[in-house]
């Protein structure tokens, strides 16, 4: 079958690998309807080492289940499924606490671990498909798809950031970052009530989009500037929640600077740091900070019925659509921005 | 009058000041009748340059209002008080959210600040005295004395890092740092219903007493043997709850490292750093850290009961009493570990 191997910083191909199958009678295999292309795939499409092995890429799909193993019970041949990030048992303790992520079993598609394929391919092996998988209505609207596409991750992770930072009816919320899962985030925090949605970001095109899906406001300076001006908008005192969607030093020193005293940082950008900056900012202003891998499998119960209403249209992230040939052409165009968010149609 | 004046590292004097008095109509005067020496102001008895100004030292205390401005109305002569560390107006947006902390007038004491002074002295102007003073029974028991002396700071402290890290009847807790505070977060992690409270020090009188006020396990390993032994208590997966009580590099990466996925940090070591470490392992683990100066204002209300029922004890975390003479000798005794905590009567 094809899949998209990247093989180092800027060297990713559609190659040809062995079939998705069966290993494990817990396992599914599941044909990729939709798949796409996320911020975080730009981090080793940057600076992947050749040392660190070629990795089959993407961990976001929408899929249907071509076959599964003995003691697959709850998912069926032929159901159309979201296929979350990262694969979750769904019984240990972690999982009944809705904390998919930390499952003891748990483990994260398209990270090149030994075993684990990823989603811009032909077909993929789900392990763990009972915990795993969220089987959706058979008869889903096609123009749905995008929608859907986006509870595998940049939705829930967008939705993570809001709900640890604890955004509520009636409070102002800034979000830094105006990639797709900032734009995420503005969806959530609006769909939870918040008055005030400040975005954080210096591109028009996304900011407008933003606009669109419910910011109040738009700080399009950066570093300091961006503080006071955020300050500004929020009588003084910064945000009751801040949602950090990138994962830079800047972008973390921003969002703690903008948090109100008593504030929460949500942080889902995986932080390209080890130390976190702004540890005497958030100590002195007993701004909490939370965050973490997104349980996105946790959180498709209270999202899909927006989606499916209308209420909220989280497939707007994406403004390109390629078939896997183009996957390449997809990297480069998110890499050098000219792309949102790449939506892959195998 | 005489108070307690830092002029260097580890150079602190009983000099003569001006009396302490009435400059605002907000202000109170009050008497000590009783003091004590912080962890915390052993960070500048280490480290103060003489260039950074002498600083009359102390933020706790227990003390008898003697003169009141036109303005204090809540508060009068004669009241037995209790001072917390820092100062608040009480009217502000964060004093009515229980953060007085964060409060838009507040001000911490003996801090070096222009005009204001410090607890270890014979009296001291507290501003904004109708919201920060906190009256007691005026025929308070003597031997609650040291008890109640610790709602100034160190048990509201303690609690504050139990709060924040979500401590919770059942659930497992551990405290980072055998310092008073450290014991604090004992007694509070006890009295909020832990289950398990795991101490992780090296001072075996220190951990004896905090056996006595509530643990149920020491750690004395440190780095990453401390960790692996935090992790074999509590089924391998980490404390719910982590109280980290010190503010160094170590303690805070040891603290995060010991957090069960999904789990919470509550920090009130005044952080000695000015980047977080364990930025990844609190991300991937979905760790949340909280944590900040303590509205011990807002926590005495509380805590007060139980120390006059005698549920608690928190004043057993002083071992030496001194006199505002002997108040050098009182910060080497800390700063050489000889004495756990010095409560100062002047």
């Amino acid at each position: 079958m094809k899949a998209t191997v990247l093989h180092a910083a800027e060297d990713v191909r559609i190659e040809d690998v062995p079939d998705a199958r069966i290993e494990q009678p817990t396992d599914a295999v599941i044909r990729i309807t939709r798949a796409c292309i996320c911020g975080s795939d730009l981090w080793p499409y940057k600076s992947l080492d050749p040392s660190e092995g070629a990795r089959i890429m993407g961990h976001e799909a929408i899929g249907v289940v071509e076959e599964i193993g003995d003691d697959v019970a709850r998912i069926k041949t032929g159901d159309l499924v979201v296929m979350p990030f990262a694969f979750s048992d769904g019984t240990c303790e972690f999982c009944h606490e809705g904390l998919q992520t930390e499952c003891v079993h748990k483990g994260f598609f398209g990270n090149g671990k030994a075993g684990i394929g990823g989603a811009q391919a032909e077909a993929l092996r789900i392990p763990l498909a009972d915990g795993t998988l969220y089987p959706l209505s058979a008869d889903s609207d096609e123009a749905l798809l995008p929608s859907l596409l986006t509870l595998a991750d940049v939705l829930g992770t967008g939705h993570h950031a809001a709900v640890v930072a604890k955004v509520e009816a009636g409070k102002s919320v800034a979000v830094v970052g105006d990639g797709a899962v900032g734009l995420c985030g503005v969806i959530a925090a609006k769909r939870l009530g918040a008055e005030q949605i400040i975005i954080l970001g210096r591109h028009a095109d996304r900011t407008d989009l933003a606009r669109d899906l419910g910011a109040t406001d738009v700080v399009a300076e950066r570093g300091e500037e961006a503080v006071e001006r955020t300050r500004e908008l929020t009588g003084g005192f910064g945000a009751h929640s801040v949602l950090e969607c990138v994962g830079l030093d800047q972008s973390t020193e921003t969002a703690i600077a903008v948090a109100r005293p008593g504030g929460a940082v949500g942080r889902v950008g995986v932080p390209q740091h080890t130390a976190m900056p702004g540890a005497r900012a958030s100590f002195y202003g007993n701004v909490t900070i939370a965050g973490g891998p997104a349980p996105v499998r946790a959180y498709i119960d209270e999202l899909l019925p927006d989606i499916i209403d209308g209420k909220i249209e989280p497939g707007r992230v994406f403004d390109r659509t390629v078939g896997l040939d183009e996957v390449p052409q997809g990297y480069r165009a998110m890499n050098d921005r000219e792309s949102l968010k790449v939506m892959v149609r195998p």
